[in-house]
């Protein structure tokens, strides 16, 4: 949401670090190229203000809003606001998504369906599938708190802004203590449902990585069991998932016939937003 | 977060859709595999119950919590119950999140780093990648309210719970009117600090569809133009992305070559999680 005007149809009266707010006062609010209205109400309101008056406040926001055509209003809280967050509610507003201290609230004005987007829905694991060609081993764990006592690749969920490829070899390196780089990304799965995503979906991006150590060190909280295991060993093991199971076979064709063929590789890209960058994966082909 | 205990060492008495709170009661919640508890807070207090009775029952309960040697307190609470959210803060609680009417508060207790998962991380956008194999044209079109003036494939963000392929095919209707079938994944990218994200990563898949139907029938509201247009000269277009010139390139590889070489091709697997399916994505090697 990008601001472009600047809303201020208000009486409220502010000065650096203080406050002095009238009843009937308008809350003021940065208008978005949607025509939506976006509110930070720990600039707006004092924290003394009482529920009382911020609902007086809210409402004759909302019938300059309604007048004006507005068709969304976004309302950012701290936590410490929260005693406005069911006033709030009663005047339609929901909560969009919130995380540590700062919620978002929305509420939707027009008549047409709401097109605006929901918060992210998906959680992203990702795991390193560490082969030795030398002795065609990979590197496999079992978990101490799993629910299922399987042989599996190391890995686990991405942190916020952490590249696929970086996010294996770290969780790679915590769980084993095995150092690697990336090759490609073999595989990937979508899972809706996944019983520890709070309802959300998972995408599991399965990362072919290279050694550069060989020495297991495993994570004492996380690792039951830590080994390099041979390719057809773990394919025939009868405590892998169906994932894992077509995994070493993939792995098996690779040897066997290369990884070219089976790799998607990554490339940074530029961002058409100005100033970023992008990660794209997919076949490398000679002519593009 | 399974439960698999449940936790009342509490004096509250609760009849069907009537609470008996006394003041120094204590929550009841149920213990998860992790040592955590789990408090919906709806059944547990009445609408009518103070914030300041509220802050004690709370307090108690984490006294007691703590003694048992917990290490995270859940709690959910409805949006009608947002001024006891400030109350909780007040204690160390954080929003995990929230949704419309929900929200999830957390509050780690051990002196561990918390290793408990954050809220999704990434959106998911598609788009159909539309091929008349005979005329070698693509589906494409202009947005009306996007900020770059581009020729682009039709896509958008995949529903909560929406599968991949399904996604594309749904955007790639109701954008252009053009029914189609999924036939492979042929790249994707992520974005973190992507603009329309809300703070969290976009996560794009480029899906190969084939077209069924082949008369155009623009959504109005959203699509600005949109035609079929011949490889070679989107390719060449001034106005693309450089994510669509490469994809354009992968395109005109598969016409000259099969795209045998360039697919993930998608399957429905069984999941390790009880009933529950996911779907596959990797190359389609013969001796799988």
């Amino acid at each position: 949401m990008v601001a472009i005007a600047r809303l201020c149809s208000s009486i409220l009266r502010r000065t650096t670090h203080q406050f002095q707010i009238r009843k009937h006062s308008l809350l003021c609010g940065d208008i978005d190229r949607f025509n939506g209205v976006t509110i930070d109400l720990k600039t707006q309101l004092p924290t003394t203000t009482s529920t009382a008056d911020f609902h007086k406040i809210l409402k004759e926001s909302l019938h300059v809003w309604k007048s004006e055509g507005r068709n969304a209003i976004w309302l950012h809280l701290p936590i410490d606001y929260g005693r406005y967050i069911d006033i709030a509610a009663e005047e339609g507003f929901q909560f969009h998504n919130a995380e540590n201290n700062e919620c978002l609230l929305k509420l939707w004005l027009d008549d047409r369906e709401d097109p605006t987007p929901r918060f992210a829905t998906h959680q992203l694991g990702v795991c390193g599938v560490v082969l030795r060609e030398d002795t065609q081993e990979l590197l496999v764990i079992q978990e101490k708190k799993s629910q299922f006592t399987t042989w599996k690749f190391p890995g686990g969920l991405a942190d916020l802004g952490e590249d696929i490829g970086n996010a294996a070899i770290r969780e790679t390196l915590e769980e084993t203590g095995v150092q690697t780089e990336f090759a490609s990304v073999i595989a990937f799965r979508q899972q809706h449902n996944h019983p520890s995503a709070f309802g959300r979906s998972d995408l599991y991006v399965v990362c072919r990585l290279r050694p550069l150590t060989f020495d297991i060190k495993p994570c004492e909280h996380e690792i039951l069991q830590c080994c390099w295991m041979h390719v057809d060993e773990l394919r025939e093991h009868l405590q892998i998932t169906s994932l894992t199971h077509r995994i070493s076979n993939i792995i098996l064709y690779g040897l066997k016939h290369g990884f070219d063929s089976i790799d998607f590789t990554s490339e940074d890209m530029l961002s058409p937003y100005k100033g970023q960058h992008f990660t794209a994966f997919h076949r490398n082909l000679p002519q593009l």
